[in-house]
């Protein structure tokens, strides 16, 4: 599978208020999750009919409505209607593959990013868009599939009589948003982990296979990057946002958040970094290897060439050859040609050269 | 051809308001279609006479005016004229190699950018500019030659009672736009679609190609980041642009236009790094080769030397050569030599040089 | 050990309004340290009831309450109860692992960053948290263990009747931070006494370790500035910052601040370059003495071949061969070849391939 | 000729208001010639008295005066005189070393830049700094020589009644400096023409003149540079210039130029991105081809060790040596060798080693 | 000596506003030299008692008072007193090794930097603190020891009645910062010298002393950047100031002195960029050279491989080997010796392999 979305023909040109779903269908059915509740109850319902969405909408409450699944264009044209959001929004949200960005509407505030989740068994990356709209008494948002990955936030909602429950839309809209960075963080550090472990294991030995792990390291590091680069310009966008929406006293959560994100960004730096540094004391450690077994290679070959003229000089046939006619002429010859080899090996010693 | 538009000598000096032809002659004639409409219809009309345009200005319809072919000076000083096009607009309108810019005058917002196309037969890609004049009440686009690249627009006047038909001259410059943005992601789509194939072909082997095929995409790569990255200077000037010209409620859209713009940069940069590391894998994997063929030749090598070199001493013709003589002396050299090749082979391996 | 601090799973989603301890316990217990003064006297108090405190907080002093030690959260929240601190603040200040940053809120500005400290005996670098709060009247300090660091800074409250006594919280604030800086400075440059001193040893010979000594002081800078980054940022927002809290006369202190900060950057930056150029040296040496290496090793193969050529020449067992038969042709042999070594020799010379 | 212009130990602590000639003399005599000119009609003057100056200035045309030669302090002072130029400014347009800037005075502005110029015949590059005084009703220009530079210029407020007659002052400096950025574009062009040549050369053959040339080119680009960024800047802040010397009619031009300067800045870069890539390639194709050299002179070597190593064992003179007894020895040694060899090419080709 | 100056632990926590003297002892006495001067007189005065200092405060002439030596901690104070400079800025004065920097404070501003000169006997450079105190009728220059660094500026003051004259303490200033600065580029252009005459040694041979000088220079510009770059900030902060302490009319030349420092940063970029173009010439240059001695010494091995294989078959001991026995045998060999040797050389010259 291609690790970039790429763009398709037929969408080139498309009207950006044309309510159509642009994405690979994940949900069987789209199913509704709706958290009622203030500082005195939570109130938690799984929406089967739309028209009843309405009574949560005017009130004191705050409203969660979790969508999960986008293919039912039907329903969110109903969305759309009942809780006046924008088509070109409404457009945005039906679009797995549109980039984090943030947009105000007369009506509330628009947020998308994607959610990036490891499953804990089979250790795989799964990317899936999120898109939050909030206004001034409810947070709809939008998954494309069902999925767990809110439960704590959920777990706080009931059980805790805290700010949450009171601090508005725009407050859960950061619990989320945090568990979204918080995340990101969480899978940096698990690849940061391989990373740190491969640097352990590099000391010693020139593992053939280190340069391949590297790289890969280095494709799942620039996969995390790519996703989490728009998403912390998005929310620096939202951190500064002037916006009757978001409560001046919640303004220090979105801080926070902007924090984590360029914690986040600085991790997927350093552990780059430290792949970089990686690889190159691979290499270098591989040519030193390969420069010392090639210089001792060599070295033998030294050694050996002037002794095999040696015995190729007393190997002619000439008829008058004296050293062949003396008794020890041999042994000397041997002699010799020892000689021959341990200065060699005494002048490669003295300067150095192993 | 060359890659880079190079300044022509006789271009320099001249006087930014001179109406001149300074491209090359792509269209045969010049030909302009003309779109009215408003809500309740469409009008379409291939314009031959200049003077029926004067009937569609005044008027409470949206009025696109598409004129293929730049090189009939007097129609242009003409349209100038009707539509209070100033003259240094005018003049950068029939330079094809015009920067992309945006620029406000009196009466409108002149617009200029090249659209990228491929041709889905021949696979080639052309590069033609666009210029938009946007006023109160028209729009108009000169292309350098007659194509089809905006039908998905024209269908989405003709078919859809909806925003393009009200939203003002504004909003149908920025579907326009946006086209061509769509289609910058799109042939970077194609070309990213190549250099992911390559990645994969790349493990198991070396090609020899593939040095040139990579240096190939890069400059393809470069030829594209050539032409978005004024654009998406252009698009941000835009965006910024505080304009009696822009309605306020398609702002929005232009700030959409400058998210598209930014993807197109960022996926060409993903690109080119990824060139980069295929690059760098490459040579990796090639040297490591190389390096390994060559270690195993000289242990070859080196492993034959000694051997040569004990043959080599019974090869000599001492008179008093003792081992000669004796009976087993051959098969005994033979036994010592494969003492000797193996003790070496077992070093190599102890020390794990192959 | 891990060098960068890894998230874990189960503090994603956490409120952050929730006060608990999130690092690792280091101190015993919880102690507390007070110092209340203005220029007429000084007050040391180890306070053991949190009750105490109330007395110091209206006043015409200046107070200084240093917190060792995090994990008792019921004391914790206590003085948040006490000192009107937010409860998000207090979370942070109760998480060692929370990134450089400065806050304000209603009653104060809190502030954090790490301590870097050496132990002079063991040569260890330690890693502490710093959380200070700086209200009207009061400084709360909080560190993870009990030390020395501040040492310097107690003397000066104690001994001389200036400045700090009188000028307020954030001026103290400011004679903590500098130290922090201060020792940020010492430490680089305490690496970098040993950096400088690689250099020296380098010229002259190439040593082996030092790839390995380089790369090792490589890790220790990167670490030092995953935390003078952030701190720098940290300071930076500080200086800028317009608040009550902060006396305009002790601004200056903060620009100040800010240079220091800023020279610990650049000085981890020029050690930085420094590591990389002694690396491109060290690289460039092994490299030009390794191929000096094996020039000198194949020129005297290279002489050797041809000799051994002629002494394989006459060791052919021809009928025929008029050279063998001549008195002296053995000699003439001898001749002939230290000519073509000399040749050589002198050949290689000429072209000065050594 | 160095390419960088030194500082001479004699101008260090120079007052900036001393007049005087800080260039090397490139004119035999300081020249003037005087453009008077409005829509009606154009005045030729060489000036030879500097009195008749102070006529032209009061009045209703425009007028240019271009000064040639720069070593005639006493006429530099009389025309600071007349036309109240500021002491520091003068001492700048003596200065032909000076950096291009943009200075308002009291009564004008000051703007400098270097022209480059290229001769058609002798093909090398002249620089020249150009200083331009800009008032409300004149322009003064300064160059270094006399020159047919602006001769495009002349030509078109002889023979055209149009907005270069009328529009001021500082649209007739706009329209000069226009003619020095776009020749700084010819002349990036004319390299550029040479790299992209270049290029077309290096696909199939190994020159090794080629990272010579990559590097001369490489140099003669980095010159440009040199002179281009900074009137980049130069520019960019009169653009932005509030100022009552700049018509804001004529704004749009200068916003031009430096889209025009941006363009030059950006060619730049590209040819020199251009020539990175070339000596890459160059690098790679020349370690590819000295490989595959080394990789065959190896091979044979490989191919003849073993064969020589078979024929040296039956060189042995042991006097029990069964196989050279046997009548077809030698051709059954023949028969092996041929074996061995083909065996060793059969494996090198199967492992795809050449 | 170590090339960047070191924290001490001893300083570490000081107080900012402690007078004390933090460098080495320099000067062996403190002396002061007082101008006291207006467009009609100059009076030259060596100070020796620190009272009458105070009948020149007060008055219409501007008073330049330079004070040599920085050790004598008692005058200090006393100077500090009587021109009401406050501590924190006397006590950077009284440290060598402040970083370049501005201060505004009540009674003026306090600026320093370094001084680089270099003795054009020993060719050595020397570093040098500057401090400069500006208020409205006197500029207190503070060196580290007694210099001719600022004769220029002193005879200016002496011969000339001029700007400097009259033109306030803050003129004066810039006067000093400005031979600072030139003395900034002077030097570079004598590094610069030494460095373009490098580039033309270059060209021909392969120096192995190139890439210590190389790097050498590296160095000695690092060290120049170290300096020069803050400086440039410094300057910078100080040109934009908004300061009742630098007069209007003076600010343009506190621009240009922006200018020059904004060359010197730009030359050293230039010059470094040079050295790395270099070092990567000679890489290619020594690189290639190897190559090429390498490829024709095992040529040369390569052509005699088979010939001593040749030989080597002729040595043989077979009983029936028919070719020895050919009266001709002997010539024959050398003949298909020859062949095969030229044909081998021919080979390689075709594939151009030399």
């Amino acid at each position: 599978m291609s690790r970039i979305t790429r763009k398709r023909k037929e969408d080139i040109g498309l009207s950006p208020y044309e309510i159509k779903f642009r994405g690979q269908k994940k949900a069987d059915k789209t199913t509704m999750e709706l958290f009622d509740f203030n500082l005195d109850f939570v109130h938690e319902i799984s929406v089967k009919s739309i028209d009843k969405l309405r009574a949560y909408q005017t009130g004191d409450t705050i409203t969660w409505l979790n969508v999960n699944g986008l293919d039912d264009v039907n329903l969110m044209k109903n969305l759309a209607d009942i809780f006046s959001i924008d088509n070109n929004i409404m457009s945005d949200i039906l679009n797995p593959a549109v980039r984090p960005k943030v947009q105000e509407f007369e009506k509330g505030i628009f947020v998308t990013l994607k959610m990036l989740q490891i499953n804990e068994h089979t250790n795989k990356l799964s990317v899936e868009n999120l898109c939050l709209v909030i206004t001034h008494d409810y947070l709809i948002s939008f998954q494309e599939e069902k999925g767990d990955f809110f439960d704590t936030v959920r777990e706080r909602i009931r059980k805790h009589k805290n700010k949450i429950r009171v601090a508005g839309p725009d407050y859960l809209a950061f619990a989320l948003l945090d568990m979204v960075v918080d995340n990101y963080i969480y899978i940096i550090g698990l690849l940061g982990e391989k990373i740190e472990n491969l640097e352990e294991r590099m000391t010693g030995n020139v593992n053939k296979q280190l340069p391949e792990l590297i790289n890969h390291y280095k494709q799942e590091l620039n996969f995390l990057r790519r996703h989490i680069k728009p998403a912390k310009e998005m929310i620096l966008t939202l951190a500064k946002m002037e916006s009757e929406f978001i409560h001046d006293e919640n303004r220090v959560n979105y801080k926070e958040l902007q924090d984590n994100i360029n914690e986040a960004n600085e991790l997927t730096d350093s552990y780059r970094e430290m792949l970089y540094d990686l690889l190159n004391i691979y290499h270098t450690a591989a040519t030193t290897r390969l420069n010392d077994i090639m210089k001792v290679l060599t070295m033998i070959s030294v050694i050996f060439i002037p002794l095999t003229f040696i015995v190729g000089v007393y190997g002619t046939n000439f008829e008058y050859l004296p050293e062949l006619k003396w008794h020890y002429g041999y042994f000397i010859m041997w002699g010799i040609m020892t000689i021959v080899a341990v200065l060699m090996i005494w002048y490669f010693r003295r300067k150095k050269w192993y």
